[in-house]
């Protein structure tokens, strides 16, 4: 039968990502076109007991229905955490549990777009949440970046040039793919920004507790007097992914309408993972956990860089993250066809990266790829990088 | 600050459900409001020693990001119960994991409807999926129903007064809130009408197996050679609601099409809970527990509606329902001021029901209120309809 299917999921293209994800499973295949935390970072001795325990204690309160904004103690203890740790203390402010941070991109963009409005983002920006927006019959526009992130003056023009952007959004902290993080100064230049132009922005903050170098930059939120900023957080790469347990902080109307959201989506989010994430937070240290496995990733990311060094050429430049999860390699005189690039090292040479091109919402030629350290080991990453040395030197 | 919210949540109102549940606990108030399952109806220890194998065995699997589609085995094991039990075997057909059922007749909504689409249901319906469906800016046609669901010349008429309807959203099971179980006969015609308009079906099955009396009814899924119909299911009945895992069986290109949207929505479902429920069912006899679920769930209801006989007068019809969740109860003489009445009986009997109004997509009057009998205990019950008695002889 031919279906007739709504506008919005005519558009929707799988991600390219978790596509080539599953091709690259087995086969000899290395994979650094992952985006997934390694499973040594997973505190799998204390979730078994925490869950144990709460199945025994709590039985019926982990498996009855539950409140849509999500279980109050982790409400409150996220409210405490963000107040201590991140500064983010505004009073008008609530706590919403989401399925994992992508929800709660999701619905910041569902509260404050019609079709039709328009969410900027980096000219190169992390796609599931772009085909999130998209899937709203959003109009995704792109803004040009340098190392600092998405360049102010560039923002004032796409909002001059598109009235129709109601939101914009950002990976401040090792944003994925570049891995840049953005100074200080820039997060108050982009907010006034969104001030002025009463404009919403959607602070998405996957990473940034996985910092291995240099010192902790404020997030946008911690200065957001006007309440015009949704901040996302996510358990997935400090706790774990499958747990699918993620919240969003903003002014109590907002939190208030997602509630609403959350209610005729899902109900509510798995209850036994809430309670999981909330006593893990309680029982244990949480920080020295956080420092374990950034450390862990920061040694990983430093042997690629300084293996990438000596096998490709300084036309080829690499960004070396302060954290997070991956590195960003440039060919500076734009000459690489990166598809046909990452296509042979994937068949030939049994090596997977991801092609930048796939982060560019308006099309176009990044000459740029991604490559993951967090899951590889290090004698993967050795493998693989003299494979793409070789690739790279019998380019055509 | 005021905000400028989008079109679709601005319309949003709280389920009144849930919002008077939140005032209903505590303060000696007996709920007969709810729609939560039985705490006796969770099997505790079961799932404790399923969670604590998988965290043993397979921790990395059970926390790591997972496929978009859902746990593979939970997906096989899906589509072979549905095959055995509900005679769902259509060979173009595929199973997507959802979180709850409530995700899967959203999605389908989704999948099919544009902004200003409409979807025909009941003109008494659950209110859950009615509101999910306005988030997405869909019009709510409610079709007249009688004793057999809804009526097939209605939704002819419907369908032609409204030719935006593109979906027909149906609980064939002991409906919410109507407690009424659509016969075979009424299924065949309600799927032709379909078939003929080229519109779609979603068959919401979160009661089916709740039966304490008579006979199963095929699912109209089970007759669907054409592929209209998505069917969602739930194991939040049958197993525990807290872990919100339901299910959608429909044509692969529409799974395909909701595997997208759950990608860029929520990733996946929490992976744990899908390998508890996987889990639980080979291990254990789920027939025997359903079988002990519904026996239980019989005798309150039984117990309920031989009490309702002697309390209240001939002019209250209440539906003694096959199976489910609820007894629906109508003053036929049209008299009843529905809103004052269960007003009066929560502030001065403490006694919570919910009015039937609630579930009126059009607005307007039901004379009706809606009573859940697996929640409260026995006494509880006997205490409740005590008061509703006296209550009723003392309106006004």
């Amino acid at each position: 039968m031919e279906y007739r299917f709504s506008d919005k999921v005519l558009t929707l293209q799988p991600s390219a990502i978790r596509e080539l994800f599953k091709l690259m499973v087995g086969d000899g295949i290395i994979a650094l076109s992952g985006g997934n935390p390694a499973k040594e970072a997973f505190p799998v001795k204390e979730i078994a007991e925490i869950a144990k325990d709460i199945l025994e204690r709590e039985p019926v309160e982990a498996l009855q229905y539950s409140i849509s904004e999500g279980y109050t103690p982790l409400r409150e203890q996220i409210a405490a955490y963000a107040k201590e740790k991140f500064g983010i203390r505004r009073r008008e402010d609530a706590v919403l549990i989401t399925s994992g941070a992508q929800q709660a991109n999701d619905m910041a963009v569902k509260i404050f777009c019609n079709e039709g409005d328009a969410v900027a983002c980096d000219e190169v920006c992390f796609i599931g949440s772009l085909s999130a927006f998209k899937s709203n019959n959003v109009e995704i526009v792109g803004v040009k970046t340098d190392d600092k992130g998405m360049i102010p003056e560039k923002l004032e023009q796409a909002l001059e040039n598109h009235p129709n952007i109601r939101v914009i959004y950002l990976i401040p902290n090792f944003q994925n793919p570049t891995g840049v993080t953005m100074p200080l100064e820039r997060r108050h230049q982009i907010y006034e920004i969104a001030r002025a132009h009463k404009v919403m922005i959607i602070e998405d903050d996957p990473y940034g507790q996985l910092r291995f170098r240099g010192e902790d930059v404020p997030s946008i939120k911690s200065f957001d007097t006007e309440g015009i900023v949704c901040y996302s957080g996510s358990f997935s790469k400090v706790v774990a992914p499958g747990l699918r347990a993620g919240y969003m902080i903003a002014d109590k109307k907002i939190v208030d309408r997602g509630t609403l959201l959350k209610q005729f989506t899902d109900v509510h989010t798995n209850i036994l993972a809430q309670m999981i994430v909330y006593e893990y937070y309680k029982r244990y240290d949480i920080e020295e956990h956080i420092r374990k496995i950034s450390r862990f990733y920061g040694e990983k990311c430093h042997y690629m860089c300084e293996l990438l060094k000596k096998t490709l050429p300084p036309e080829i430049k690499c960004i070396e993250p302060d954290g997070g999860m991956f590195v960003w390699c440039t060919d500076v005189t734009g000459k690489l066809d990166i598809d046909a690039f990452v296509k042979k090292l994937a068949e030939e040479y049994k090596v997977a990266v991801i092609s930048g091109d796939v982060f560019m919402p308006a099309g176009g030629k990044s000459h740029s790829f991604r490559l993951n350290f967090t899951v590889p080991e290090k004698d993967e990453i050795k493998k693989a990088l003299r494979r793409l040395g070789r690739r790279w030197h019998k380019r055509s």
